[in-house]
């Protein structure tokens, strides 16, 4: 079993060199990697030790009680108490205002050392970010505060039975009060609706202020906390799953529960996205983080694993295998392409100049790592054979893990969707994207397949259903974003030249039909 | 929750229409139709049931000994009461003497209910196989009718710690001991290595009879038995796996095992080679089991959860949105084209003309079945999004049992090394491959694909270091082989055009260097 070592150096060349980072104007160089590295250390340290005792306990669930695993309650207070809950936040609410090129850098080590217990702490700078943009002053200098020092964790309340994807389904409802407003209804899918590691608990929560016909157009965002809640909003149950065993799944129940609305009723759908899009980045990292860690449990056990012999009869080991390297290289690549593929997302959004290309690389960024994460965490078991199929070499867990991020935060074909219809019709994404790949590298492998891609692009466009072409054209788009960013890894560092032709070499997974339209 | 349904229409139209088992001598159309339909029944009401019990339970362990899961013994004593166990054993030792193609489709049919309880009941008619065409008429009459009978079931020890891909480094030791042998050694992930549901348990076991260094020529094939073992065969520990939780995967210890040489000394690798390659079509045909299964179980949820609206305004399903469409056709496709790949092997196996030929399909049905089996399960949880995670929904055990069937029985890669290796320079089975193509099918896309696969034939067999190019070459070869045997099924029945397109649409996973070379 390989202990967890976050990529610090990795992640500082992807930030600093190969996304640029050190252009962008608050960017201090020495403080971003004592930030980093620090973090990195509390990680292995206090973090990543609970990742397995975490999977295998999972929570306890009593009389609408959550209790989380041994160990958290704790972990999390020194986490606290280091300030890692405000990172993000304004310095005049506690926080320490470090922008999201560090605050990136922190989820993804975090979630690498325990995804689990990164899921139920790190909504809280999307919450801040909701708040400080739609909050009244009363709001955000009650909530973000608590929410900076880890007085309060915070939930994001949107999915209920038979409403996930189809936001328009949502049944809750929200009835004023006077000034104050009452939550009825079910939600589920709740990653940390209760756990006893924060004093207190707000729920951002999407209900229904209009009728019941008036679609997303009707529905608000309001903030309600546990402490104040008493039994009105009750967790049911929760969730028996596949993986993220130490992250609680709740259902939950809001019986005239007290809330307050955040923003302009009915501008909740806007409100959310917010707390969306920084939910969706930080997916992408949890796909990185699970890429690297599935790596580094199998690169390390193929330079000791002896099979066979080399030419010179002495022993060989796994990584001496040409499959093995085939497999191990594609999760190196996998894990730094996507990783600068984020980057690049989140430089792009620290800047500000182009936000239709922000609008355009989040959901690229947040299918692309997903899948990345995935993709590799079974190459990993696949380099471990039969112990790879064990629980004590722990990379199934890093599969069973990882295996919920192409699901949640918009499943991954929804992400295609919007990329295929809005992406294309909306603001200048697609332009800038374009742009982007030529600022990127002029390789000409690149430059035949962003022709490949402009001739898609046009297509989808002319296309009357561009539903049915939704996923090549992602997947298309994607896979041209992933090799123009390793031609720039490889043009920041030529010792990258081998792994950039590994990139340039994979498969492109697109329907050939597609492929010819270049 | 689907309740699971064997897929005996598919699996018969398979059987008769593409595969021909028709024209196989001693097929016989009525009583195939009645064996199959007969043990569907008994293993959707008996065996299946126990299929998510027997995952949340597991097995137990206690001071040597395995104890099944609830249910299990019961069911395996109605299985052997039926005759199921004796199904492919000769008549003369009790057996009902089927042939091939009937075995394999009781055996998918048996995956599909029950992987687990199907994993420890199902090496017997490997070795009887191998018994009776290396076996002593002693060992014969006395093991054949226990196997048949269910008094006996039979594993297969070979992996040891550190000789699992790479059995020239088996270190378990038999000795002569007159007439008898004795073996010592240690032996893991032993499937049934121990369990409480038949009286006796048949151990085949690969143990070295020459010097340390002698290689794969100094291991031979020997047999021993529980009941006549007493403590000098000991189970030490069952692993923890991510799945197959009913299946105890043995850790086994033999201390001075009185055993009896099957075959000759030094010829174990070939004696164990029999009983390999049944395993091996019966992993290709779990992996067939598990995407039918997983397509089951996503088709129904599918066109029952309501998202979105059709045109008209009335509720839609998740079935009506083209990303679930493509993914339900993908697992459809997938399922229908493994089956009948590995049916047509099986038929030519039945046949016995072309040895070569089945040499050459064996592994690329392992391959293929298995990653189709794989991709189909993880297809099946995309459609099912969140519920698709949960426990309940049971897509996700079918996910974690798949995983193992690309690992055991050879990993994928080294089928791969193989077909590149082997596969091109022994024997005819490349040119018979070719042949068979062309048997198949004239479509243009398949006909220009061969040309590509020709050309990559020619390359790997020029290649210095095939090892390198030999996943990408296997990828090719297979999908050649499912596009042909798609366009042979839509020949079949007229019904499957629109199936047939979708396969031969499906992104080629080969290096485009590979794909440029045709």
């Amino acid at each position: 079993m390989t202990p967890f070592t976050a990529p610090v150096d990795d992640i500082l060349f992807s930030l600093r060199s190969v996304a640029g980072a050190t252009s962008v104007a608050d960017w201090d160089d020495e403080l971003a990697k004592g930030i980093i590295t620090h973090f990195a250390s509390f990680a292995a340290g206090v973090i990543a030790p609970l990742d397995e005792s975490g999977d295998r306990q999972g929570c306890r669930f009593d009389n609408g009680w959550v209790t989380m695993p041994d160990g958290f309650v704790a972990a999390f207070a020194e986490l606290a108490e280091g300030g890692w809950q405000g990172l993000s936040a304004p310095e005049e609410f506690g926080g320490m205002a470090q922008n999201h090129l560090i605050a990136a850098a922190v989820s993804e080590v975090f979630s690498g050392a325990n995804h689990a217990m990164q899921m139920v702490c790190n909504l809280v700078p999307g919450a801040i970010a909701t708040l400080m943009r739609f909050g009244t002053d009363d709001q955000k200098s009650t909530w973000v505060p608590k929410l900076a020092s880890g007085e309060a964790l915070s939930t994001m309340c949107l999915t209920e039975p038979g409403a996930g994807s189809d936001l328009s389904r949502i049944r809750t409802k929200s009835t004023r009060n006077g000034e104050s407003w009452r939550i009825d209804g079910e939600k589920i899918f709740i990653s940390g609706g209760d756990q006893d590691m924060s004093n207190d608990i707000l729920h951002l929560i999407l209900a229904r202020t209009g009728d019941a016909n008036s679609g997303v157009k009707g529905l608000s965002l309001f903030i309600a906390n546990k402490a104040a809640a008493g039994d009105t909003i009750k967790v049911t149950r929760i969730e028996e799953k596949l993986g993220l065993h130490a992250s609680p799944t709740c259902q939950m129940v809001f019986d005239a529960a007290p809330a307050k609305l955040v923003g302009q009723e009915g501008a909740g759908l806007a409100a959310m996205f917010t707390l969306m899009n920084h939910a969706r980045i930080d997916v992408a990292l949890q796909g990185v983080a699970h890429a690297s860690r599935a790596h580094a449990i199998s690169a390390a056990y193929a330079a000791e694993r002896k099979q066979g012999r080399r030419a010179d009869k002495s022993d060989a080991v796994l990584a001496d295998h040409a499959d093995v390297r085939r497999m191990l290289d594609d999760q190196r690549a996998l894990t730094m392409g996507a990783r600068a593929m984020a980057h690049i997302a989140l430089v792009e959004l620290e800047k500000g100049n182009r936000p239709g290309l922000v609008d355009f690389l989040t959901p690229l960024c947040k299918v692309f790592c997903t899948e990345a994460g995935i993709t590799s965490a079974d190459l990993g078991m696949q380099v471990l054979g039969g112990y790879g199929y064990l629980t004590e070499y722990r990379v199934s867990q890093t599969w069973r893990d990882a295996r919920i991020t192409s699901i949640y935060e918009g499943a991954n074909g929804i992400h295609s969707l919007a990329t295929a219809t809005r992406g294309l019709r909306v603001g200048d994404g697609a332009d800038a994207f374009d742009a982007l790949i030529g600022e990127l590298t002029d390789h000409p492998a690149v430059m035949t397949l962003r022709d490949t891609w402009r001739a898609a692009r046009r297509h989808a466009l002319n296309s009357y259903d561009p539903a049915v072409i939704a996923h090549d054209y992602m997947q298309l788009t994607m896979q041209l974003y992933y090799r123009a960013v390793w031609c720039r890894i490889a043009e920041c560092d030529a010792q990258y030249n081998r792994l950039r032709d590994v990139a340039l070499s994979r498969p492109i997974p697109v329907a050939p039909a597609m492929m010819a339209l270049g």
